[in-house]
């Protein structure tokens, strides 16, 4: 099992995920690339510090939003789109590139990560970017979302990731952020629905019943010092249970 | 001997220079990487034309300034100027991967290449920024500057560019914008000073004097009709008087 | 009967409106207020410039988006949106101010104004700033948009345009960009039929029934030499014809 | 003596100052006015509850740029810098509006407020600008400075500022933060120097030496726990002093 979680979300004077606590936990790093966050300061320091702790770098692709962080979305045209990723990634890769490692993968941010769970065009702009930058470059998202579905049929290496702290539907869905119970806060409670998750067990979704959840990374947050604590106790929990923590997308494996 | 020119130098709904028109008559392509200018449409439709036409593409890297298009000093600190520049070398090299080609040269743009020909501490910012990168890349910049200096002696490859038009002091310096006579307008007059420095011949310095001004590459404009008309002047010179023109930095030469 | 059009969209070194020609032309310049366009020397010339012409000022209010030129519709919280039109006028007033007039309308720009002809919530934050703001100042818009209802309902002032050179359905309603025959080319033609859509006659829609569009401002384009040349034409039929053309928010009538 | 501090300065989703905090200290609010630090809402906010709690309203200008948070010194060429200084004013004033207040001072921030104690040309950009948008303004800033000196000679109402937790020199000018013992840190001490400065008696100075620093205004900081907690330390040890707190430009005192 692999755990990410975002990085290099300051910008100039402003500090918000804390990256150098995240990398002590997880194996695979989504690194912002300026879009919604992350100047290159920030960024090198986060991709040199994974490199040196042998976390996988990922690029965090996002609109071009920083007034907005990334999460609202915004009606791109397609092309335009592809390209801001692309930018995006060959910005991050120049980084991965003097730290000696490299972008590994490619998880999109925010309202561009939940628009192309359905967002058929936007889906494919994002897929094809990637396919263009580089086509052996894994992508990590929802399962069923417009985004994996094009990418696997795109040829792209396929991830999929599970929300530790996230209550899901009887369906295997996200319960929406609107509804109450959606988002967990015992980190227990959230440890041990991750360490099920990751042994194959089926966790407990929202109204009660039992619902299999099949993912190859887990996704904590960083940006509050509670969720700091819910990651670590995430973390301590698998390693406890025995699951063997690694990145899904390590180009040597 | 080499032409260059700045290319890419739109955003979003504004345009700039021709870039269709000067691909058609440059050698080397200083391509903006967005700090200045060049949103990721507009830097890749220029690459993707340079890769086509075998131009030879550069990263003309900026100080962070869409407002002041770059023309703004900027007391950025070193280390932080260093990681900007990174960034925008990656992100054009994002582009020139998906065209086929690669980024061969840096060359800063407006106020910074100003500012590194005197500002030692922001100089050895850029020259680390692009050793660390990749230390073949070349650079192209004013000679005597501390950025071509400090880059040879961090073992890059440099190249020194002529400006087509603007007058020279006795001592070989480029006359200030500030004085008159600075700035050349006519065609042919340009044209047949362009051709005297390709053939190593001297040139008229502002006071009358001749001095010689050694050069790898000169310098053209594109962001207006004149003057697009006088780097074609400049050109048609140069091959009707038997000067081979080819780029100084293709990687395969 | 007005005639608006867009002024100060350039952005530092990038020039689009040809503000001086337009402000020769139209008796309400809608001002770019820096959040697609317009920075603040580019904003203050053209406040200046109107005030000294006698052309009523009003804020051409954006997301704030200078790479999509406000032309790509951003999923704001209406909060949000709310709070950045706020910011918008605000700016604007401050050069109106110093120029000896005053901002004496809103128009919302580019995929603002298109969301907001149905987009209920985003209307209503617009409204809600203009009303916060100044409730005496007008509103500008499409006839039948929820922009221009729900102002109507605060108690603000507000007027209807028609668009010289789009062709209508027959229902009145502007046929989109997309389909063909949506934008008209002939200066004589729009010009004409401005003329009697000043005059309160019917025009010809494009499947060439005659509808009949109320208007108290004709909306004229200026970013492109033939776009001027077309608003020339508008405006000169307009006073062959004997129509008055006088802005419709000058604060003193 | 009045006590101000900078409020507003987070931008998105990124948090800096505690500004509910600091208007229960202070009597004067330096809002960020979006150039270097505060979106729209951040500064609405951080406005209406300053009206609320009668606390005066200043703009804090900057150099247009968020990445370097207005720390950076920016050649502006003066005239523009002098537009820049109108447009944040008039964003700022917009929320004052509404919130039933208005924008009774201008302080500079970070790089700029720096430049200008020395920067002729810059200096006298900001005074023009805040001389043109509105003459009944006071400005605040550093006693001997530029800025003030010509902010005077303009006929502006100058007020001066001193820094609770900064040592100064023999002369009575600020020690350099690059020495050391340049910011002081005893919460304690700190209060009790600007007792002292309160009361018109003498400081002690970084040499031991006794020296006298007039001010208007004290200057206290937000951006951390610690720094809030010196804040609340300098307002209680006043007022247990006898010192009365008061705006230094309150409109109708």
């Amino acid at each position: 099992m692999d755990l990410n979680s975002d990085l290099a979300e300051g910008f100039g004077r402003w500090e918000l995920s804390d990256d150098e606590a995240l990398l002590r936990i997880v194996t695979s790093a989504n690194v912002a690339c300026g879009f919604h966050a992350g100047d290159a300061t920030v960024i090198r320091a986060a991709v040199e510090q994974a490199a040196k702790q042998g976390v996988v770098v990922g690029a965090q692709v996002s609109y071009r939003d920083l007034a907005g962080f990334g999460r609202r979305f915004i009606d791109v045209p397609p092309r335009e789109l592809a390209n801001d990723v692309i930018y995006q990634i060959g910005a991050l890769a120049g980084f991965a590139r003097i730290a000696g490692t490299e972008v590994a993968y490619v998880k999109p941010h925010g309202a561009l990560y939940n628009a192309i769970v359905h967002h058929a065009e936007q889906a494919a702009a994002v897929v094809e970017a990637v396919r263009a930058y580089d086509p052996s470059l894994a992508v990590l998202g929802l399962p069923g979302s417009q985004w994996l579905e094009q990418a696997e049929r795109a040829g792209l290496r396929v991830f999929r990731e599970a929300f530790a702290d996230r209550a899901y539907t009887p369906d295997g869905t996200l319960v929406s952020r609107r509804e109450p119970g959606a988002v967990l806060h015992d980190p227990e409670l959230i440890a041990q629905r991750c360490l099920r998750l990751a042994a194959g067990e089926p966790i407990e979704a929202v109204d009660g019943s039992q619902i299999r959840v099949d993912a190859d990374s887990i996704c904590v947050h960083g940006d509050s010092p509670g969720a700091v604590a819910i990651a670590q106790a995430v973390r301590d929990q698998l390693v406890a249970g025995g699951v063997q923590l690694q990145p899904f997308a390590a180009r040597g494996l």
